[in-house]
Formats: C-alpha cells, sequence, structure tokens
C-alpha cells in the first residue's frame, strides 16, 4: 500500500501519516518526489488500512498495491486447481459441459433432458430445484422434490448433479443430493451462504455478481477457500451494463484474466448472459476458444413450455448441434470435450 | 403485454400464437398495421409469460405495459405510505435523519456518538452489528454484544435504532432489539431474508440494489410488502458505474422517479454512495432537494479509527453542520426536518 | 508514477526499469516492502509513461498519482474561475439558469420563448440551430437561420445567447452569433472541434460524454485551456448507466468533485439528464443543492409539438414554477439566483 | 409504434390521442384491454414521434416496435454485404486480420511492421497517422506523413492500408491514401465526420462508441449508408463498464447479435478491447469464434518503445503466434483466413 501526499503537504503531515504507521504496527518507506512524496506501506496490509489512512491530513490518495485476496491467487498457488466430480475432472485441460433445465419441473421432462445431455457427449446434469426469481409471485422450485427428481436422473445416467442453493439453511438439504453446489449471481455476496457452502465438503460453482468487478469476484472465491474448501469453480454469466439487446453483457475477458490472476477452474454460461437462444451457440464456442474450462447451458424438451427462462433454453436438436460445433472449437485450442462421464 | 410479430409474417404463425394464449387462458387482441401485425395479450399476466411467447414462431418482440409489482405500485395505493417508529413520521412530509457509526465498535464511542446524533437534532440511531464485508479478514461485527450496546444508547437517548441483518437465521435476533430492520444493498435480492424480514413485524429499510434498475428494486420491496409487512422504506445509496472517482454513482433521479411509481417512502445515503467524507454533506443536501423524506449518515467520534469505512464517516463537527444546512435546505423545499424524537 | 514490481521480481528486472527511465529522462526512487519493491518516479511525467513501463520485464502495475491535466487543475489554479457573459457573471458564487428550446423552429416560437425567459427570471437564452441526432433521417437544425432568430431574440431581451457548434468548420459562423459556444456530450472528444472552440474567443459550454469519467472530461476541458481560452463552463448532463427508466444517470456527485479537482464553473443540466419532464424541477433543485453554478433547461411554448426532445421540455407554467422552487433551494445554500440580465 | 394508455385513462384523453395522430398523418388502431387501452400507431414512424406521443394526456408510455435504421438493418437487405478492398474480400464467409502499428512512427518500424504482417499472413495494414488522445499533450501522429510512410508499405508489400480520420476537414487527405477509413470510438457520432466518410467513395470502418448500444451504432452506421456508401465494416473494440482490470469490456456477443439485425460485416479489435498484451490473443480467438469476419490488432518491433499503446501491442513473436492459434480457430468454425493478400 501506497500512501501519496498532497502537493506541498507539511512535513508535520508527514510525520504524522509515519507516526499512525508505526502505531497500527507497520514501518513507513519515505519517497520524495520533486512534486510529491509518497509513503510506502511496509508490513502485511489489509484493505480497510486505505480508509484509516485516506482520512489524515495531507494525504492525497491511498493506492493498494498487492491483492486483498491470498488462497484465492495465482502468486499463492500457482499449479492449475483441478476438481473431480465423479469421473469428470474440471480444470485439468479438457473442456466440460453441465447441461439441463433451468428449473426441475416434471420427472418426465427431467428425465428426457438428462438422456439427451448423455446422450449428447454432456458431463454434468444442471437443474433449479431452489430458484431465485426477481419476482415475489413467479415460479420459485419445488424444493426437494426437485433434488429427487435431480437424483434419480443421475442414478439412470450416471451424471453427476448440480444444483443452486441460496438460503443458507438449505445447504445442508441441497448438499445431500448435489455433487456440485451452484451459488447464483445474485448470491456471490451473501456471506452467510458463502461460509456454509464453504463448510458443506462439496464442491462450489460461483457465478460472478453481475455488479462485481474481478477482484470481488475472486474475495467472494476466497470466503469459500477461507472455509477449507478449496474446490471453488467460478462461473462468468454476465455483468450489467447499459446494453439491453442481451439481458447481460458476457465478459469474456474475464475468462483470460481470471486465469491470471487465479489457480481457479472457471467455465461460461452463455444462456443466462445472453437471455436469447440463438446467441448461446455463439457464445459458447467464443468461450472456449476465450480459454474456458467448460460451460454451463440450458435446455428443454419444450422450451416454450419451461417453467422459467424458456427464451434461452435451446432445443435438444440445439444442445446436440452445440456439442459438435463447440467440440471442434474445443480440438482447435486444444482443450477437447472431456470424455463423456 | 403485447405480442409484435415479424414483418411479414405468415398468418399460420400469427393464428399459433393466438392459439397458445387460449391454451394459456389468455384472450388476443389483433392489430394489423402497415408492416406488422400486433397482438395485445388481455387478462391477468405475468413476466415470465413474455418468455414463453417471445419463444413461438414468427414472434418478433414482447413487450410488457404493465408493471410486475402491484403492492407496491402507487396504481395500487396512490396515497404516500407513513410510517411511525416511536415518536418519528417516515414519509409524512417531514425529513427524517439516521445517522450513527457503520460499525458498532466500543460502548463508549457508541454512546459518544448518540448523545451527539440526539444534541445535533437527528432523529434515528444507526450502528451495524453485523457487516457485511467484501473481504472475509475484515471485521464483521459485535454481533449481540452490538446490538445491546445500542439498546443502551436508545435508553439513554430515547432514539429508536436502526441495524442491519444480513442471514435469515439473525432476523428474529435482530428484530429483538432494533426498531427499524436494514437490508443492506448486497442482500437487495437475498429472496429468503426478504421473506423473513417481512414476516418480523418491523419497518425495513431496503436498500437499492448496486445492479438494480428501479423495477428489480420495487420487486424486492414487493417480497417484504406481499408477506403483509408494508412498512417498507426504500434507501438510495448509489449503482456501480464507470466513474470510479466515487465509490458508487448515486443515482438521485431514482427519488422522484420511484415516488412516481410507488407510495413507500425514500431516503439518500450519501455516506455509502459516495464514499468520501466532502462529498456527504453536499450530496444530503441534495437528496433533500430532490425530494427524499430523509437521509441516512455516517459519522465516528474519531473517523480515523473507524473500525470501518472511516474515510466516509463524519466528524461530530461536520454532523452538526450538516444537520444545519440540511435543515436550511429542507426548509426551502417544504419538508422541514422532523421535531426531534 | 509509481511502479510497483511482481512479489519476487528479480534484480536484473528492477535494474531494468531504473535503466529505462534513466533513458527516458527520470530518475527512481527504490523502496523495497516485505513482499514487494516499488520504484517512485521522479520528473515530469504523462500518461502514455505508464504504457511504456508496463510492458518491462517484473513490472506488476504502473501507478499514476498526478494528474494528466495541468491548467484545469485547481492545484495549478485554487482561486475559483468567473466568467462574464454581457451581464451576467458564471461562477461567482451566485446561480444563473441557462434556458429555452433544443431546436430553434419558428421565429415567433423562439421568440415568445425568450420572452419567457427574460419575464421569469432567467439569465441565458439557449436554442439549437446544428442539432447532433442520433438518427441520420431527424430533424439537424435551421443552421445560419436559426443563430439568426436568436440573434434577434437577444436584442428584444438583452439575454445573451448560448448555441451549439457540431463541426469544426462551423465555429466561426457560431462563434459571429453566439455569446458562448455549447460543445455537446457526443462532441467531448471530438479533439478538433475542440482546439476551434479554444482559439474562438468565446466562452465554451463543455458538456460531460456520456461515457467520461472526471478525468477524462477534464482533460477534454484542458485541450481548449490549452489553446489559450480560459473561459470553460462544465455541465453535467448524465452518464449511460444500466438504469433505463431516465434517459441517463445525471451524476450529481460529479458537481462537488469537480469543485475540488477544477476551479472552472460546472451547472446542471437536468433535461437531457433525464428525458422527462417531471424529474426536471427536482433535478434542477438538487444540482443547486450539490453546489452547482447554474442550469441549463429546455421550456417550449407547445412541448408537445416541439421539433425535438419535446418530452423533457418544460411548459411556460412548469418553467416559472421551477424559477420561484430553484430560487428558494439557491437561496438556502448561500447562492442565490443571479440578477437578471 | 404503440401508444399504451394510463390504466383507467378517460374516454376523452384517448380521444385526444387519435385525432393527433391523424393531425400528424398517422392512422390509430384501438385495442382495449382488461386494464388498459393501447393504440397501435399504423403508417411510417419516427422515432421523435415517441416523444411527441408521450406528452399527451392519458399516455403512460410510448412502445417503437420497428427500428430506427433502415438502411442497414437485415430485413432490407437480407444478403450478406462483401467488400472488396485489393484483392481480399471481407464479409464473404474467411476470416481478415488487419495488423499494424497505432501510431505510425518511423519508415523503419513501419517497414519492418509491414514486412511481418505480410509474411505472417496478414491481409491489411493499419497504422495511424492521426491519433485521437485524450491528453492534449500526447503525440497526435505524423499527419500526412505518416500516410506517405503508409503508402510505401503498401507499394513493397502489396498489402491495403486502412488509416483513422478523425476531422471532417482530413477526409479528402486521408482517402487520397488509404484504402480504408477508420472512424474510431470516441468518432462514431461525430456526425459531420460521417457525413463526409459517407460521401468519400472509400470503404469505412466504424467502431464501437463504447458508449453505444448496438441501435445507436447502427444508426451511425446508417448515416453512412444514407449518404450512398455501402461499404461500413463494424468493429466491435469494447465499451465502457464498471470492469476496470481490462480497459474496456469487449462485448463478443455484439458480434452474433449484429449479424442478426444487419447484413453489414463485423470485426473484432481485441488490443485496444482489453489493453493488454496477454489478453490480445485469446480474444482474439474468441471473436473469431463467436462468428467475427475478422480482426484488427496491434504489432510493434518493439512494443515497449511504441508512441502509443505499447502495452497493447503485440510483439512479432506474439503476432506470428496469434496467426496461427487464430488459424485453428477460423478453420474450426468454417470460416478460415483469407488467403494472403
Amino acid at each position: 500500500m501506497i500512501v501519496v501526499m498532497k502537493v506541498g503537504s507539511a512535513e508535520r503531515e508527514i510525520d504524522g501519516v509515519l507516526e499512525r504507521l508505526k502505531e497500527l504496527g507497520f514501518k513507513g518507506s519515505l519517497s520524495r518526489g520533486v512534486e510529491r512524496t509518497v509513503i510506502g506501506v511496509v508490513g502485511q496490509t489489509y484493505p480497510e488500512l486505505a480508509d484509516e489512512l485516506a482520512v489524515l491530513e495531507g494525504v492525497a490518495d491511498v493506492v493498494p498495491i498487492s491483492r486483498p485476496y491470498k488462497l484465492a491467487s495465482r502468486e499463492f498457488k500457482p499449479e492449475d486447481t483441478v476438481i473431480k466430480v465423479g469421473n469428470v475432472t474440471i480444470g485439468g485441460g479438457n473442456t466440460v459441459v453441465m447441461a439441463g433445465q433451468c428449473s426441475v419441473d416434471t420427472e418426465e421432462q427431467m428425465m428426457a433432458t438428462a438422456r439427451l445431455v448423455k446422450e449428447a457427449g454432456g458431463h454434468i446434469l444442471r437443474g433449479g430445484a431452489f430458484k431465485p426469481r426477481t419476482n415475489p409471485y413467479a415460479f420459485r422450485g419445488l424444493g426437494e422434490k426437485g433434488l429427487q427428481i435431480l437424483a434419480t436422473a443421475r442414478e439412470e445416467t450416471g451424471l453427476p448433479i448440480i444444483s443452486e442453493v441460496m438460503d443458507p439453511r438449505d445447504v445442508e438439504l441441497v448438499a445431500r443430493y448435489a455433487d456440485i453446489l451452484q451459488v447464483g449471481s445474485r448470491s456471490m455476496q451473501n456471506f452467510a451462504l458463502l461460509d456454509e457452502v464453504g463448510r458443506s465438503g462439496k464442491p462450489v460453482l460461483l457465478k460472478r455478481g453481475m455488479w462485481a468487478p474481478l477482484q470481488e469476484w475472486l474475495l467472494a472465491a476466497e470466503y469459500v477457500l477461507a472455509q477449507g474448501n478449496g474446490e471453488v469453480i467460478l462461473c462468468e454469466r454476465g455483468i450489467r451494463t447499459f446494453e439491453t439487446s442481451t439481458r447481460f453483457t458476457m465478459d469474456l475477458s474475464a475468462i483470460p484474466a481470471v486465469k491470471r490472476l487465479s489457480h481457479l477452474p472457471i467455465i461460461g454460461d452463455p444462456s443466462h448472459a445472453t437471455g436469447h437462444r440463438y446467441l448461446v451457440e455463439p457464445m459458447a464456442m467464443a468461450s472456449v476458444a476465450a480459454g474456458a474450462d467448460g460451460l454451463i447451458v440450458e435446455l428443454h424438451p419444450n422450451p416454450d413450455q419451461a417453467l422459467s427462462d424458456g427464451a434461452q433454453s435451446l432445443t435438444f436438436g440445439g444442445f446436440r448441434q452445440l456439442m459438435e460445433r463447440v467440440g471442434e472449437v474445443a480440438k482447435a485450442v486444444g482443450r477437447p470435450l472431456a470424455a463423456a462421464s
């Protein structure tokens, strides 16, 4: 952390900063420029320190220079994290596809979806039993009933399952059924939930908050890691911008940027990011070309009657074609589709 | 809701939409333009319907024309909602000031703060016992101990207290102490929490999510209202934009815009919105001029040593001056400071 | 400017940076922390230098610590800039109101508007003769004919006039008629235009680009100042964000923030920022409460028939009421409406 | 365009709207719902009409349903536009790479760059002679001297050249040398410039404004098309969002979205979009996977000494590797690299 003094700051002010640093257990390293004096803070700093120093007299700015997350950083752990779920390996140089319905609806439809995912070469089955809905009157998911249907689908197809959890009180329940716990975009800074999934013993898929710069996202991952759970998969699913012709703006540069900052695997969610069926395939291909370790996409036997997000769900035919085309790109970039689970 | 057909859509496609509407229990009202045909949907629609119709063949777009929230809307309840907390009336044509520390730290400091708030004419005492922190290693608040300190401060000063709750499991505890439950920006779409505070029997201060358009914010309020709790106070606290010289961008036009859409009272939080002490007073004055029913601001006997958000906390002198200057503006706009509680 | 080296950077890399600095005419001041080494750059830096240093081996980050603009900064000129236009003084502690039509249409309507502005106590008359239109088929303004109508209105009412210029080739023409040249939001980084208005000898109203952080805005002002024209008035007119219920998001905190960074006067444009007539008055009042030196607003004798931006234009009655209510706020904050011109 | 009346609007208000429509030459088609009445506007509407109708009594909202651009739309011209520049074909199913220096500096360096572009299989040579700079004191380009260097490079290598123009007064000059005129992001709504390049007889590369939703971008293209110049190439180069770890946020979903709305070819600029050298290759590959017709990238024989944007310029080795890797993806998606020019 560096304290930048105002142009023409008084000696007394500089001394004040140095003294305060000493009080707080740090050492200040002084550097006088032509116009300004800057003070390097020596010691293990923390983000709040910036605020504490910014208010001292004569201080123009405080610039943090080390990242506030540690366990999530590549500096801390240089080699890629690889996560095994059933027979599937995430982050190990292959491309993994998670696919399924946004919401579990009927057993019949969910089973049809599961079989298609399996047959088309998908690796993990997704299905929402608890659904975050902006509208209190919308369908909020089948709850445990939905988890049971997913478990049945796993039994038949052998596909591991991923399902979302939103309430810290439900973590234990969802963890009983699901192989991966999904934390949705709106929950990215639900700190009580992050603590609980961190203690669940299950791998966690952490979607990016639609408002979150990379640093806040990695700090949210740090919450999970700090509970001793090292199995976090990041998922880019679009951020909120002024553009309204897509539901969100999928920030694909986050994929290679995160790869550089962190050792955690990262996948793309082109269904939620775009909100339009016709954009899912091209953005799935682009995610893989940008370096994603995998994808999560939505399909439905009858998208027009899906209980949620039908407009972005692929048809079965659409999913088969996506698997083929994504497979071509995955091969071209040297991270082929993982073997079917 | 209006279904806009593509230019040159076939009769068969138009019939398909009309039939589907019938299946779903709606009536379609056809209108043929020079270029396009549009179909008005007659019946009580819901937001998901747009997705269900958008995927039908020949459909170019589906345009919702009524708002998805109901209880929160001014169409539903034309007169302003007025909320009484102790002797204080929020939303009744006066300006109410909530003030205090971001985090409760020591009893001594909190008591000093409480006395100053009282003496300077503030109405409600704020203090965080549970703190949302982007960083897992930062101070997360004193918990129940903090609530007890607040209760002591209320006893001595007579000021009602407001405190944040983040975990649905803590609602009962916080509601035992606090007069108003605060739901923070990051929790705006924590739906489990919204349900719980909706059942708490206490007034709720609902901060705007930093990513939330007005409609999503009012839908979050609807969650609380739908539980039978009509006492929701909205709070504008800044949204995330590209501008980084302030912590967030305070969207003051949200205040008169919400007043038109909804009957709920709305206040401004210039401390969190700007993140800089020198911006708090001008943005407090501007909030009141824009039509806010009140303010929530941070102060600290010794801001440089505050456990969180020191850089945006006012000094005691700064708060006294703010009360004076805000008082002048409040008078000028015809919504004077409420009588001290 | 500070060069932050990577954790564990080699001596050779540090030497490389120091050597490169020497080549470029700077001195490097070394400071070794526990984890990292940082190098302060001593000398008169420029923004591009950051890029040149960022690519050197071992460099983690380059942090600029002095601002790239100079003439526009308060450090360079501590006292407020005050601009005289006719009898009107902008930036001298009073509140100045510029008002008129978005586009000049007929002489009859423009004269009616001018008389109303004068009568209601407005100070400067606005009217667009050249209009930026996102759509090539929309009305683009009357050109010189419009400027002549404005000149006639000035003659009759004595109000100075302000009008927009978009094309560097038109600067001379517009400067022949107008007392203040307006540079619109979309032209904020039209550098050829900034150079020309900088050479025009006329005061310049520089609107903020809807994409511009404060620093880019002040750099645009620096373009004009660098041509020897010190009379720049800044104008906050809203930035582009995800919120769509207003046309733009008016960033009122920019007003006190700019006041601290720069000596230039700054006004608010609530008409374009909000795009809705009912929001103009509250946001005008809020602008003044936030510290604005004035306002620019649109009105029209018959807003429903205005050739552009009718939806945000005030009626004559609406403008009279705004002047009264803004006058109350202006008095309350100690910057009363300027005497009528 | 559809006029949505308020809930409970009076017959008199509905009649008012119908009458006004008649006055303006339109027909209104009435549709009464359970809650509201909506009025379809029959006739060739224009965007301003929405504003004119929105202000009428009883109107809740006006919803445009046809797009305001025409020549740029796929409805107007269903087949892809293909543009020939020298031997290179843009938009015809192959991937075209434009590459070169951000700024032309010395003839020696530029020639080295040109030879490398040629040798590595690039198709078009870029080089800036006029540079938009946010800072008035930064290097603004060599002007005509730079264009002459580019012409020499074309002569030797046979590569067509592209160069930016910012000032309408320079269009004739730049068009004398360059094969494609580039309009930069900051000039996207420089309407005088758009008119001039529209009359230049040269193909135009139109970069997206960093603030521009797709519709405004296509309207800017419409300006050029409306002058009779049908050869417009769009270029996605990142939009401004809250994320600061990249210079801009590259919105790759814009590529397939534009392909659906318009017949114009579209390419990606990963250098400016990301601002970081290590992100250029992955985002180049992702652009092609998302459906881009080509790329524009920056390289430099000695990026650390480039006069502008060195931090995002590829080294020669980096460019060779990018061509190889992009080539693999291009093949995989069925749009292989065009034959070398």
